[in-house]
């Protein structure tokens, strides 16, 4: 599995995903699923990726190969003119990846679906956000759904839903998506730490703060043990049942 | 979808069952998911159903007819000697039922499979909960996992990770339930009130307190609401993020 959020803020975009991959439970490995295409001044654009790993690897060399061969080829995930129409760019190659090993040789029993975040911005256009289906058809976020979250979603949206505000700073963001993240890492066995994250911020048109949150991060774990003491709390506060 | 929790406490067990049920979203009607067998001084035994509605009406019909005609047949739920027996012949129901109409007939694109949760109390024996699973076997409650869960379980399981003590009162307990059961509801269409109810208390032998909370309740609305003042204010209160 995985897990990854884009969430739209007034101030930009913030992504994160985890890194682990995992065929069965006896065989899990850490890869990292994020990936930016920048070209300062003029774009930058970020894309995170859940399902097959060959499939989404594919995906992703498929789009950077055809940015390194321009001559030889017409679609460029750096040079079009929208956001829009790079969406409909990573949705078609995705589309494409998937049909090609559907049923192909050997029948298979794995399944090769996938389905990507993709978010930033273009020069002479807004900050935006799409959730990229298996099909190639997408959705964009708006002020109504205002974040995205692709692989193991259940865990973590409750407080998402609960604490978000559009106009929250980068920092409570940040420290919104670690308590996500923690619950769903505390459920389940195939999302797990490192964690990568980029923050987009609005018409900077170039890549912002990016990093990796390793498994021995003080703060995180500060906020693991401290949410635990914290429902409890919370718990505690509610008013008593009682049966008169 | 449906949810439904069993849990153990010192105290005794407290049953909760929804009861929704839906085929698609735009076909949902209100069912009872949750059935007793009482036969005081002897034995209490109560039984909640997620999965095919047809599977788990003709499971529990096929339990009580048994037991309204005992002579042309021989085992009985309310006659069996252990809890361990009266699992195995639920299990044994249940597969029975499910390879009945699994594939035959017209071509079924319905999944058949259900799960139930068993628990209760039989004279001379300790009161235990059971999860048994569509293929009739089944796994027991035990001080390390003193809880059950089927249907819709990963949005409403993080607070009772987190809150489950076994020596709580049944009064908390119950508002533990209702707080998960609220998390889920609010975040799957197909789990909603009314919930049923059932605390059996170890050792009486006898259907204990059982009620319906409906979608009107007072107490339930407080805590519903009061939840989410809760979750943000507790979320405040973990120590900031800093890139410092």
């Amino acid at each position: 599995m995985t897990y990854c959020v884009g969430m739209q803020l007034d101030r930009g975009i913030l992504f994160m995903s985890d890194t682990r991959t995992n065929s069965g439970v006896d065989n899990i490995s850490t890869f990292r699923k994020m990936f930016h295409f920048e070209v300062p001044g003029d774009r930058c654009i970020t894309l995170m990726t859940a399902g097959n790993l060959a499939t989404t690897q594919a995906v992703v060399s498929m789009l950077l190969e055809r940015g390194k061969s321009p001559e030889n080829r017409s679609p460029d995930i750096e040079k079009l003119p929208s956001m829009f129409q790079v969406a409909s760019l990573v949705g078609q190659t995705l589309r494409e990846v998937i049909a090609e090993h559907h049923g192909e040789g050997q029948t298979a029993t794995a399944n090769f679906n996938a389905t990507i975040l993709l978010g930033g911005q273009i020069k002479d256009g807004e900050a935006r956000l799409y959730l990229i289906y298996p099909e190639g058809n997408f959705i964009e976020a708006s002020p109504d759904t205002p974040f995205f979250q692709i692989g193991e979603t259940k865990y973590g949206r409750p407080i998402i839903l609960r604490a978000y505000d559009p106009d929250m700073s980068i920092e409570e963001a940040m420290k919104l998506l670690l308590v996500s993240f923690d619950s769903t890492i505390k459920a389940n066995l195939s999302v797990a730490l490192p964690l990568d994250y980029h923050i987009y911020e609005n018409d900077s048109l170039a890549q912002g703060r990016t990093g990796r949150i390793e498994a021995d991060d003080p703060y995180f774990q500060e906020i693991s043990s401290g949410w635990g003491v914290a429902l409890r709390d919370a718990f505690a506060a509610l008013p008593a049942f009682s049966f008169d």
